[in-house]
């Protein structure tokens, strides 16, 4: 996906169509005063006092077109530069502009750009010439309070952008249609999986049922792998005391992204927990452990809450109650590398068998000019950025290196994926501690018989399940597998009445083997049967008429394909359960 | 379990046993006060000023040896009534008493009773003779404020229990010594299921890796015998705005047992949630229902929080934070009684699987005689108290009629146990709701195309996860049948080093069929493997040697068996296979 605002050319084009779009607005709306019209990651956009008027969608056609002839008239965009004195003349009759103008700083330079009948004040770069911008799409417009402050005036926001060439601005467009379709807020909706709702309030996500069987496949199939690989799971309080966080330090560092405490018995109190990290490590030292114990993997599907502002909550990418699928792995230092490689090996299959390809890897590491940040001895911090650079470097994945960017307690490798929404978020982390370990006074005894203490990997592989599942419908386009598909399997008898009989022996078979199958024998045509479960995205279904029920047979069609291939009730209960079988996972 | 307070001559015979130990007492302690010696469920208790003594366990035995030589001397137990102020004056040296005789009401008679020397302020009635009061136990001693006042001085409390013939004294001790066993605060910390941490909070109870085993196996069986009858499961978050409840009233009438409320954005709050019908009340107004579509189940493992006082939670079985198995079924009002009675058979059933068989039914009614306290019709309330008792007749099931203990919005029917701690809890519950759904507004399109209010049965079967689990360690005693043992199988080599291969190799087969099993192959004697795995009651225990490794075989032993069975391996894993399925439900 482009970015407007990073990629230099495209910045220039952009930032050129917004003064484009202003100039052709003014033509339109002569009373229109600007604020300001910057590039953004999406474009640009820019914010506009129309007086009384208001931009409905029929008018971006009108502005567009307006736009086109004033690109046509191919008149120079000149710069110079101006003194404060002469700006504060310039834009007199202008309450915006003179207000930007006194907001510089004395000695700031300051320019002003004009392209025939327009000037605007800005920093510029520029094209040279208005005919140099002439592929560009108006996208949408919104009411935009002036300074973001809601006591402020309402301005109208027109957002669009701009590219070198046609046919690189028709597939640009092309891309955005297919974001639209793939944003997981509409799949969602659509296909039933999860809704939002005031009364519960923002940013606490409700899974309807199509959404909870497909949580309970993603979280049953995560649990049965970590049992495999020698984790065990616990289930610890989303509320806790107070003072489990100030001996954490998320109390001294974390608080403002924190629900707000709850005064509890006389001079306790308790707090909606952000990581559940905390309690592992209770968990961990309730017991004895010897060096040989170790790692010991304590896992849990976590609810977190963190009080993100209403304005950053985003679909079920950004969420205030989520649900972490989360591990802390106590190891002894010698241990750091193979188990941060069973980590990423797990990643690795995890990404496969969801059928993620888009993801890339960072490895985060200590800015070495300014180790004092940091936490944790020089040796320990060679030894885990060089174990997590080597496992990445082994397992021949494509990675980057983010100097500056490891947590203050230790490096860490995230996965990290473009959202539909354009979105840079992660997803799986691998993360090195130093501190948390001592900060809850935890040890092991060594083979020497002495106190050691262990070191803690933080690790999430699905990440949030809220998030994961957003990823899920952005990338599948909400056509599921079929091992994950809340529904599996769609029978549709030709006739209810008379086949109906079959349909319910097949569903009952299938659903004998843990198979989600449904009928719909409703009395309507079998082809708007067959299209409605296409649009539900059903990924199998069987059609069985006269010829079918005779030869305790099925004729097949999968989803997306118009091919329908005809074979025995036995043949198809096999191939599917092993289709099946292949990615869910038994402990 | 006996319950003293409420059997008639158990009772008499209990209260005198506590005159009895105070005559005991002030022979020992002369300078003793005393304050109040009533009956509980368990027994008898009094409360003591003994000045500066403090009793300790050796002097229980102490006491007793005095109470049985005041029994000997048979002394007739003789009551008289007395004025208020004769009252005064037999007791002008006594705080205590003087409090009680100043506290009564005027004209209420006063009766003082005496035996021998000592002689106390005392309601009665009470046995003839100190003889009749012979076959005692003390049990336990504590210190109690005065008046349960913490601001008061802590007095000497003496726990004992009496009964007519030594006979029913030593069983009752034996069942006590049971019950001590069986008390699973004992058994869930010997058997790592859960802990506590005073750090992270009281009645916040932590999931250890065998107990999360359990639950997950509860909750699998659980929410797969609902998809089987018809539920969806949806999850809902446990923080709402605090508008959420004061939409369904919960705000107005159960604050005082919800959490603090958390002050977010603006002028909104937040508050842990103390059940969760609003939020399903909130999916089923999401969409559009018809007639036809009802019953609508919607099923969640739900945690929920409330707000109980430090002194009460008690192990898993009173908490602060724990999950219910909850559901809320939306029907028509012809549609209740046929709800009930699939609700009254899955409930049936699962207390079968579990093999809990100590619990009794009880028919909450309304009082008849204050209708006025109730909401909604006299029809709908005769329609449902009929259809719950008519169900339960039907089903041919034990039960008591409760009238007055209906909820104020509709009748129900509880399941009620006696724990190992004594307490009389409530697991299963079905209530009909005539009043939610019009609180949030729900409807459905009628048959004629107008709009009806559903009604809502609130249903649990587990009850909370955390409380069953307290239940099911106790009714087994942890000896937790082969479908539910964290561990299922240990496998036992003979030599660890010769056998460990083919043990390796059974492990491996029959978790590779979803099996739990554990190879114990450390270097110890086998007698002291085996000794342990009972310890650690798996149910299955299979030592294999030479011969077995020879003819694939294996030697079955199970918990608390001492026989051994030969049988191939192929034989035993068909055998284990079928005794699980036969619990497990595949949705």
């Amino acid at each position: 996906m482009i970015n407007f605002k990073e990629d230099e050319k495209l910045h220039v084009l952009n930032h050129s169509c917004a003064h484009l779009m202003a100039q052709a607005v003014k033509h339109l709306y002569p009373h229109a005063k600007f604020w300001v019209g910057p590039v953004v990651d999406e474009g640009f956009y820019y914010d506009m006092d129309l007086g009384d008027d208001v931009i409905h969608d029929e008018d971006l056609e009108k502005i567009e077109k307006e736009m086109k002839k004033c690109s046509k008239d191919a008149k120079k965009i000149i710069g110079r530069e101006v003194t404060k004195e002469e700006a504060l003349e310039l834009f007199k009759d202008d309450v915006y502009k003179l207000d930007l103008i006194n907001g510089m700083e004395d000695g700031e330079p300051i320019t002003v750009y004009t392209q025939g009948d327009y000037m605007d004040l800005c920093r510029g770069p520029h094209m040279e010439n208005t005919k140099q911008v002439k592929y560009f799409k108006l996208l949408k417009h919104s009411g935009a309070y002036w300074k973001g402050d809601k006591n402020n005036k309402v301005l109208q926001r027109v957002y669009g952008v701009c590219l070198p060439t046609q046919e690189e601005l028709d597939a640009y467009l092309e891309e955005l249609e297919d974001m639209k379709a793939r944003d997981h807020r509409k799949l969602g909706k659509d296909m039933q999986m999860f809704m939002f709702s005031d009364l519960v309030g923002a940013g606490l996500p409700i899974w309807l049922p199509n959404g909870f069987t497909l949580r309970r496949i993603m979280a049953d199939y995560m649990m049965n792998l970590e049992l495999n690989n020698g984790y065990v799971h616990v289930k610890t309080p989303v509320v806790a005391n107070v003072r489990l966080y100030k001996t954490s330090g998320h109390w001294a560092h974390y608080r403002d992204d924190m629900f707000p405490e709850m005064g509890m018995d006389e001079d306790e109190s308790y707090v909606l927990r952000p990581m559940n990290c905390p309690e592992h490590m209770v968990i961990y030292k309730s017991q004895l452990h010897s060096y040989r114990d170790l790692p010991i993997r304590i896992a849990e599907i976590a609810d977190d809450f963190r009080y993100e502002a209403s304005g950053a909550l985003t679909g079920m990418e950004r969420l205030r109650g989520f649900a972490q699928n989360d591990s802390h792995i106590f190891v002894r230092a010698d241990q750091i590398k193979e188990e941060c490689q069973r980590v990423l090996d797990l990643i690795i299959g995890v990404y496969r068998d969801f059928g993620i390809n888009n993801y890339r890897f960072r490895l985060s590491l200590r800015d070495i000019n300014n180790k004092d940040k940091y936490f944790g001895n020089d040796e320990l911090w060679e030894l885990s950025e060089t174990a997590l650079r080597e496992v990445l470097v082994e397992r021949n994945v494509p990675f980057y290196e983010a100097p500056g960017e490891a947590a203050f307690y230790g490096p860490k490798i995230d996965v990290q994926i473009r959202t539909a929404l354009g979105h840079d978020v992660t997803m799986s982390t691998v993360q090195v501690d130093y501190q948390l370990p001592l900060r809850f006074e935890l040890n092991y005894i060594g083979a020497n018989g002495q106190k050691e203490t262990p070191i803690v990997i933080h690790r999430a592989i699905l990440g949030s399940l809220d998030r994961f599942m957003a990823i899920l419908l952005e990338e599948t386009k909400g056509v599921l597998p079929v091992w994950l598909a809340p529904v599996q399997v769609e029978i549709l008898p030709v006739s209810p009445e008379k086949h109906g009989p079959y349909a319910a022996e097949l569903a009952a078979a299938l659903r004998a083997k843990g198979i989600r199958t449904e009928v719909d024998e409703r009395n309507e045509k079998l082809g708007y049967r067959v299209r409605e479960a296409q649009t539900k995205k059903i990924p199998v279904e069987l059609v069985v008429g006269d010829q079918e029920a005779e030869s305790h047979g099925v004729t097949l069609r999968r989803y997306g394909s118009k091919d329908e291939v005809k074979m025995s009730f036995a043949e198809f209960a096999e191939m599917i359960e092993k289709e099946i079988a292949a990615k869910s996972v038994k402990a």
